[in-house]
C-alpha cells in the first residue's frame, strides 16, 4: 500500500522535528479547534500562536506549541497534502543556475505556483546526463504533482518518455528542431539565433562572430549557422568561442581573443553579460559599438536595456512562457489521459528587441 | 519501521517511473553484472548503455534497458541512498530566487555538494514566515540529510531550534546582529551597511539615501541608520524608499523620486542592480556620477565591476561563506552531538571595494 507507506513516512520523519508520533492518530485529525477547546482559547489565537506571532505572548505561545504536540496537531499544509494524497510540491529541474534567464523563469513560475498552492522544489544539472537523469529519478521518488525540465538537447528522452507514460504530468521548457519526448512549451532558441544572425549579415556584416556556453546552447549554434549559410557567408570556426559560465568576464576575454587579431566587425553572443562583457572590452580599446564593432546579445534582460550603449538582444519571451507552462501543467495534472495522446508542443517565438548596438537606423530604434 | 516504509516508499514511488516493482526484490540487489552476465556483455557496455551513450547501438541499448527494468534494477545513486539510509540530498532555502547573491551563494554550495556527491534541492520564501515554515517542514519531511536556510531575521526561531535539537544538520547563512537558533555562517550585513554609509559620511555628505528591499534587508537598514548616527547625521526617513525586488527599473525609479527634489548627494543602496539602475537614471538627467551623485552598492557583483562608472560596493565574500558553510554542514553530519553545545556562530566581515562611483580619491582606487 505504497500511500499508507507515504503517510507513515511523511508522520516519522515529521516525528523527527517534533510534529507528531503516531501513526494511528492520522485517522482523527487534530484541528486548531481541539487545541483552542483545551487551552480555552479561541481559534483564532491559537493560529496566530501556532504562526508564533507577537500578538500572542510568549508564554501562550509555548502552551499553544506544547498542546499542539502532545495532541500530534499536524499543520494543515503537510496535513491537507496527506488527506489530497499530493504532495502539493512542483519539482523544477534547470542546467545551469547562473543562467539568468533561467532563473527569471524559475521565479515566474514559482510565483504562478505559489499563488495556487504549491511549492516548487529546484534543482540543477549542469548540462549533465547523468546529474539530469538523477535529478528526475529524485523528484519522481519524491512524489512530485508534476515537473517542470529544461532539457539539454536531446539526452535522457527514453527516461523522459518513460515517466509520461507512467503519466507522472511533465513540462519541457526548451525544444526547438528536434521532436521532444514529451509535452512542451518553449522558446524556439533556433530562430532566435537565426533572427540575431541575419540581422547582422544585412546590416553588412561578413565576418560575424558567435560566443556560446556550450551543449545547452546547440540550437542557437545551429540557429548561427543556418543564418550565415542563408546569407552567403563562409562558416568559420576561428570566430567561434566557446564559454562555460555566461559572464561578463567570459564575454570580456572572448572579445580580447576574437576582436584583437582583427577582420571582425560583428558579434553575436549568447548571452547579454557575454554581449557587455565584450563591450566593456570596446570601451577600453577605443573601439567604438555600433561603428567599430556592432554587438547583438541573447535574452534581452533588463542588463542589456539599462547598458551604457543599449544593447540589441533576442527577447525571450519568460512572463509568456511561464504562463503557458504553468497552464499546460495543471492540465496534464487535472486530466488522467494525456500520456496516450502524441505530446503536445507550444512553440513561442522570438523576437528581435533592435537598440543602438547593432548599428541599425530606423525610427523603431531605441 | 520508518526506515523500510521509505524504502517501500521509494521503491513504490520507482515503480512510477518503472524502475523496479517488487519491495521483495530489494533484499537481493540487482547489479550491472546481473544484467551484463543476462546479456553477454561487457560491464562496460551495460554501464554505457544505461547511460543511453551513443558508443553503444540503439538496439543493444534497449535490450539493456529492457533486462534492466525485468531484473527490477536499481540506479546506483538511489539503491546506494537506500543503502546508506541517506536522501545524499541537501535541502537549500533562500528568500529571494530574484537575489543575485543569494543565488550565487545556492549555486557555489551546489557545486561543492555535487562534488562530494550531494544533490541539492532548493526552495525559497519570498521572506514570508509562513512559506519558510513550510519549506522547513517539507524538506525535514522528505528527509534531507541537511539544510541550508537564509533566515529572514529571527521569524521561525523556535522552529529552528526544534529542527536541530531533532539532530537535523542545519546551518544558518544569515545572522548578524542577533543570536541565531542554530548554527550558521554568514556576512555580516549590519557591519558592510555601516561602512558603506560611514564612508559615504566621511566623504563629506550629509544627505544620503538609501533604497532596500524590505524585510530582508532590516540588518541593512539597521547598520545604516547607525553609520548616520556615529557621524552626526540626523536620520530622514524622506531619503528611505522600500523596493520589492533588486532591479534596474527599481532603481531607476527610486533615483527620479529621491534625486527629484534635491539636496540628496549621496546614496547607499542595498544592491548593485538598484545602485546601476539609479547610475542610469542619473545620467539621462546629465548628473555626472560621482561629482553630483555619488553612489554606493552591495554585493559586488560582476555587474558593479564592469558598469560604465565602476560602481564602489561592499564585498559579499561568497566564495569564502560557502566554502565555510560546507564545511561546517559536513561537521553537523557526521558528528551526533553538536545539538548538545551551544550553536556554533561564524561571522564574515564584508569589506568595501572601492570604485569611482563615489568619488573616493586614492591610489587604491580602481
Amino acid at each position: 500500500m505504497p500511500l499508507q507507506n507515504c503517510i507513515e513516512c511523511m508522520i516519522s520523519f515529521n516525528d523527527r522535528n517534533g510534529l507528531t508520533t503516531e501513526v494511528s492518530k492520522v485517522s482523527k485529525r487534530v484541528r486548531q479547534e481541539d487545541i483552542a477547546k483545551e487551552l480555552g482559547l479561541s481559534i483564532n489565537s491559537v493560529s496566530l500562536a501556532l504562526k508564533n506571532s507577537k500578538r500572542i505572548n510568549e508564554e501562550t505561545r509555548q502552551r499553544v506549541h506544547q498542546v499542539a504536540k502532545e495532541l500530534n496537531y499536524i499543520p494543515n499544509s503537510i496535513a491537507r497534502s496527506l488527506v489530497e494524497k499530493k504532495s502539493k510540491i512542483i519539482g523544477f529541474i534547470l542546467p545551469k543556475i547562473t543562467n539568468p534567464v533561467q532563473i527569471e523563469t524559475a521565479q515566474l513560475i514559482e510565483r504562478k505556483l505559489m499563488a495556487n498552492g504549491y511549492n516548487m522544489m529546484l534543482m540543477t544539472t549542469d548540462s549533465d546526463r547523468d546529474y539530469e537523469s538523477f535529478a528526475l529519478d529524485i523528484l519522481v521518488s519524491r512524489q512530485v504533482d508534476g515537473i517542470f525540465l529544461f532539457p539539454t538537447n536531446k539526452q535522457n528522452q527514453d527516461k523522459i518518455r518513460s515517466i509520461r507514460n507512467a503519466h507522472i504530468p511533465m513540462v519541457l521548457l526548451s525544444g526547438g528542431n528536434y521532436e521532444p519526448a514529451s509535452d512542451s512549451v518553449y522558446m524556439n532558441q533556433f530562430k532566435g539565433a537565426y533572427k540575431a544572425a541575419s540581422h547582422l549579415a544585412q546590416l553588412g556584416h561578413r565576418q560575424i562572430a558567435f560566443i556560446h556556453g556550450g551543449p545547452a546552447n546547440m540550437e542557437k549554434y545551429t540557429g548561427y549557422q543556418a543564418a550565415l549559410k542563408d546569407n552567403g557567408i563562409e562558416f568559420d570556426e576561428e570566430l567561434v568561442i566557446t564559454v562555460d559560465n555566461y559572464s561578463y568576464e567570459q564575454g570580456y576575454l572572448s572579445a580580447a581573443k576574437l576582436f584583437s587579431k582583427g577582420g571582425v566587425t560583428a558579434l553575436f553572443a549568447s548571452s547579454d553579460y557575454l554581449a557587455l562583457g565584450a563591450l566593456r572590452w570596446c570601451r577600453e580599446q577605443g573601439m567604438r559599438v555600433p561603428e567599430d564593432m556592432a554587438i547583438v546579445g541573447f535574452d534581452d534582460l533588463e542588463a542589456a536595456q539599462y547598458a551604457e550603449i543599449p544593447l540589441t538582444s533576442v527577447t525571450y519571451k519568460v512572463e509568456e512562457l511561464t504562463t503557458l507552462a504553468v497552464e499546460l501543467l495543471y492540465r496534464l495534472i487535472t486530466e488522467e489521459e494525456q500520456a496516450k495522446s502524441k505530446p503536445i508542443r507550444i512553440e513561442i517565438e522570438p523576437t528581435l528587441q533592435i537598440r543602438s548596438s547593432c548599428g541599425y537606423k530606423s525610427k523603431n530604434r531605441q
